[in-house]
């Protein structure tokens, strides 16, 4: 049974800010810790963000579906899985509730509630680093729309601990998450001036990878709503009333 | 079927006493070895404590529900889950538990049984971040509840993985486990001046995502003794005469 | 229900090519950041392979099989999962996927697109490790037809994870990505000099464990399209018109 | 369907083979490369091991059980779960496994294929650690055989992830591999002279989960075959003939 809009939006703002609490509060906490060693930080950064999307997307996927992200949201809503007018109300919620999770980052290591990032990340390898990133991200989810919908929490953080590392901007993917990290003069804070060419090659590589798993998955559309929004079908539960709602 | 109370009291107390064993023996062993690097220590002490979840949870959740942290069971009691009979008899055994785990760690390091902690943890930074902390495990749980209860221990240890470091007191989450820990004055330590807050803080916490849970998954009260007593349902197991007396 | 040929090759150049891109970008990354720390180095590269094979496999499994790896397809070939005609498509592909990979990686990290890796790796040490490693590779994946193919994805992730370490290659095991790798001269790299007995000995270990599975688990063979091409089957899936087709 | 004698015993010979050449080999390679880094160099170690037996198990399960450790064969043959002439066949051919592990090791790292290890681990601190690990892995084994066979490699690998960390002897918890090691003057090693009270206490940890499990399950036995020998079933399966013969 499809939870009710109020209900949605409330997963959304609630999961997105956890979300932004990790990445920021993790980065903090490991930039105290580590002397220098960015390497080290960057390992504990990567290794609690990974783990908070597979924590998140299981708590928040039968609810809302747990995009925390606009690229995922609007991509969704490309193949249908979503109306526009659901994915109007989600963006913005989704932005509100990382710029939230910063702020509650911040007040949980004792530091002002928002700082302007000085962090600058530009140039054409780090444009090309996000699109590469979203790609990659649509892709896991697309490609686990054919048959492995319980897989996404797994797969989804699987990719971006690896993907922390395979490019040179560390996969922000994340229109709301990029919003809200620049709000951080942090170890994952991102230069305000920085923010939209990060936002606009993550839809480009949303954009594409959901043309292309069209092409490579027939009948993905049909699939949209039940891979983002209820991905959370389990065999033990085949007898909840819920499932012939679905 | 569900065990006998006194089984389902043993296991609480094991699985208490080796989570505890698992944190405080791994925070010692960390310590040593990682000649002042409090980064590498801290990762060592949250793979450890993150792996040891998963694997006490597979492993006793079918037979008390794996709580081993009174948050959960007062959480569970308030959602039906359990009488507050049973849940007054938990409570004190989780403590002892995790009060003999403190114990066999310092045995199994070869240093004093018991040794009051120093570690300084307080101020509203910490009592934030306990307040988070607890509030995003009994999200965690709840929200695994909808359809997702044999992902629980995953979603659990991942969770408690990334929480160690987006929040500034490493997210003890657990009055029994602070408790426990205000005995070792080791890495894992806490002063027991400081315990008071922590668990106020943990204990709010865990109310505010029980009340916001209550709303955001209706019918959650029905399926509370289902979620946090015997998510161990597996699709491998209809055959078993156990589904039926669930 | 089998994907068209055309969609296959794109799956295994698109996923060779992400595996070959998480391997030596999070070298390039990971050797930038660490200073000159190699153990820091290599468990931040061997963390986002291993992930990175999680996300890929679970992505590109229903679609190609996610083979990535000529040793897969030759040996999936042998037991009859793949006609010789099918496998000599993948394997050109899987190359081409390989090196772009690598290509693409340099570009996000904003070095040269293709630089001859300098990086000496030979001595019968090296092959014997290559030998194992491959032969360990085929051993999880036939292994995991029994019964467990759904396990695939995290079981191949594990154990490249672990032999990363174990072998004093750091585990290549795949032709495809030992050609890319050639075309790297970083962290990850290999000299061009070395790639003949690197891939010689990966296709004999590849082979040892094709034939000792062959007799380990009787009727291997016609289960391993099955195996290789859709492991992907899940319970939560069974109501599908896929099943019917397999 | 039971696999043969010859092909479960081959199934425990290469299963231990590989776990030893993971312990011993990444040890190795970690002691090489942490430029004296105790913590970083057992934190890989801990991955690569962990690691390790989640593919392992999942890989050999379903043959011979992956028992791959005498404790684990002597304590399932007390429940029944396989006959005591079978167990007297497992137990020597798991360490003739585990030695070939240290050969292959120590091969494919270039130095002697045997030295005695001059690495004191003794005293009543190690004794207890030893106890307690092997109590807790045996009880991880029990305690998901009542509803979660299938979680038993996650269980397992997650669990020795932890104790290498939370015991001061760094979780041995298998004889053969204790006997193998023995063999490896490297990071991973043990004295000879200090072998006999290692497994004295391993076989004592196991003994006790065993009894005290035999009544925290009621009907743990007439599980035994199936927890430890066909920890395999899938729902994806169920259509599978074998499930008839189990």
């Amino acid at each position: 049974m499809k939870a009710s809009p109020s209900r949605r939006l409330t997963s959304e703002f609630i999961g997105t800010g956890f979300l932004v609490a990790a990445v920021v509060g993790s980065g903090v906490m490991a930039e105290r810790l580590s002397g220098g060693n960015v390497a080290l930080a960057l390992l504990a950064n990567t290794i609690a963000t990974g783990a908070a999307l597979v924590a998140l997307i299981l708590t928040f996927g039968s609810i809302s579906g747990a995009h925390f992200n606009p690229a995922v949201t609007l991509a969704d809503a490309l193949e249908g899985g979503l109306t526009w007018t659901e994915a109007s109300r989600y963006v913005p919620v989704q932005i509100l509730g990382g710029v939230t999770g910063t702020l509650v980052a911040h007040m949980m290591f004792g530091i002002p509630a928002v700082s302007i990032s000085h962090h600058a990340r530009s140039g054409p390898a780090q444009f090309l680093s996000e699109f590469v990133a979203s790609f990659g991200l649509l892709s896991v989810v697309w490609g686990c729309s054919r048959l492995r919908s319980v897989a996404v929490p797994f797969a989804v953080g699987a990719y971006i601990t690896a993907a922390y590392w395979f490019t040179s901007s560390t996969s922000f993917a994340n229109p709301a998450v990029t919003i809200a990290r620049s709000l951080s003069d942090t170890f994952a804070g991102i230069r305000p001036v920085d923010v939209p060419l990060f936002i606009a090659a993550q839809l480009l590589g949303a954009l594409a990878a959901t043309l292309l798993f069209r092409w490579l998955v027939p009948g993905l559309g049909r699939k949209a709503g039940t891979v983002l929004l209820a991905h959370d079908t389990e065999a033990a539960d085949t007898e909840s009333p819920a499932s012939a709602a679905r």
